[in-house]
């Protein structure tokens, strides 16, 4: 049976997107619950700048708690050289950088060109490879792999591009990013053959958005084309500001739910994290309506539904 | 480039889970407008008792506006040899005759077992050879074809056995209906490669609802298993009473979008087709709320989009 890996990145993409400040103790307990319904690797916040993202002001406590559970990947966030210093510091177990294969998107994301957030990669890399504790695996992150909400259609000449140069640079795996839901399942295809090819034995990870109702076909497009890792957000959390009432991230419940009724083992269990869903979904709601999306909570599953997973 | 053929729906999935009577008018205004748009397959409405359904009591005025549509292929359900009876005396194109592959769902929806209502298809068959007007296609619709509510799991032997039986009485086109929700894209793929490797030529369509958000997934799966028609309703209109909230037959929109994305020319003008479900939308909501679905209406087509479509 294949399996593949679940990411969570709720967590970071989710969290992000909500105003109020989520109080510590909701994300600790978010982050043990799905880990205790089979998620072993999860994206628990974003190294930006407090003063931009306060949401994150409680990173060391929330990196802290994820790192005492056995077994789980523990990975942050990154887009520039001072976020990776304090990542290295609470030794996070994977650094997920990100640069946005869109020239414009880059610039109103971090202030610089792709070509400078490139190069702060490379200094990254040495950084880290000087770093006297445990070495965290870095990730070339690629958003707008798929297209850009400021200069539409983006090449895959350029992903290509970027991805080769990172993984040169030392990437130990490539993430290619719909950042915006643009993508389909053929320009899915196309694009993870092409990186696969360039780059071999390198892991790759979708990540897709449900912006255009398109993210669990890409997820399938995407593991036609050998991928084994997908970030999803719980309940879809996570949200496009360019797309108001439009959903976010793919949500987890659904890709698990999708890739388990294929036959493929996630390792997760799907009625708890159903469960962890209704819990995460309370909570938040707490602090005001949030808008969870998904389509496997509403329904329920299937009368007799197998599940693949060695988690059930 | 491939085409492919979308079959409207709506207006008989659709319109039959809408409790108030949809005015004459505005179900001939819905089809004109569509066909404006580049469909040219419509499934018009359902022969079933008008006490059972008064939703289609004006059927025969809606048949025949269609009918004055150059190119549209006037498509009706038929559910048993008296809706048949009707269809051919109001001179349709085509009579998609539905059996619910799993006995239970049969028995539920006509009453008779699997194997009478396939007697009574055959029955029809005579029916349209001896009809001295011009001959419908007649098709079969394999309902509860990947799963059923009552039964769970159903085995693709007994949906092969039931088309072949079909096929080999004189279909001229076989539907494979996802009746309510339950297939994946690996079903899919494998129902469709096993039905078709049987049938060899035969149409074959596509009919998904998206209850469980794998709708478009699983269009691509299909298409890629070789399926070049595909059923799909307005806004997603439609439902399935056992799931309440959850979302009925994939949005023809959504479906439309993800195949001109992909470069499949649908022969939809994407823009105009987005007008008709804001018109169709706000006529039925005059009647009260309606349960419209679907992504691409909510986020907008991506910056640059290009269709495929020859209807551009």
């Amino acid at each position: 049976m294949t399996t593949v890996k679940i990411n969570e990145v709720g967590t970071r993409d989710g969290l992000q997107s909500i105003s109020a400040f989520v109080p510590t103790e909701i994300k600790k307990q978010w982050i043990s619950d799905e880990y205790a319904a089979g998620v072993r690797e999860m994206e628990v916040c974003s190294f930006v700048p407090v003063k931009l993202l306060p949401q994150f002001a409680d990173a060391a406590e929330v990196v802290a708690h994820a790192l005492t559970l056995p077994g789980l990947t523990v990975a942050v966030l990154v887009p520039n050289i001072k976020g990776a210093e304090r990542a290295l510091e609470l030794g996070v177990h994977k650094i997920n950088y990100v640069i946005s294969v869109s020239e414009s998107h880059n610039r109103a994301n971090v202030r610089r060109s792709t070509d400078e957030s490139a190069a702060d990669f490379e200094r990254l890399i040495d950084l880290v490879r000087n770093h006297p504790g445990r070495k965290p695996i870095v990730v070339g992150g690629l958003s707008t792999a798929l297209g850009c909400t400021i200069e539409g259609p983006v090449s895959q000449d350029a992903v290509r591009k970027l991805a080769t140069r990172l993984a040169r640079a030392g990437a130990q795996e490539i993430i290619l990013a719909d950042t915006v839901g643009y993508a389909d399942p053929a320009s899915v295809k196309r694009l993870f053959t092409a990186v696969k090819q360039d780059l071999g034995d390198m892991p790759l990870t979708a990540h897709f958005h449900d912006t255009r109702g398109l993210g669990l076909a890409n997820v399938a497009a995407a593991y036609d084309a050998g991928a084994r890792s997908f970030d999803a957000s719980l309940g879809g959390l996570g949200g496009c500001p360019y797309a108001p009432g439009a959903s976010g991230n793919i949500a987890t419940e659904d890709a698990v739910f999708m890739l388990e009724a294929m036959g493929i083992d996630t390792g997760v269990n799907m009625q708890r994290l159903l469960e962890v869903r209704a819990g995460v979904c309370a909570a938040l709601n707490t602090l005001g309506d949030q808008p969870f999306h998904g389509s496997i909570a509403k329904a329920g599953l299937p009368k007799g539904f197998a599940s693949a997973s060695s988690a059930a």
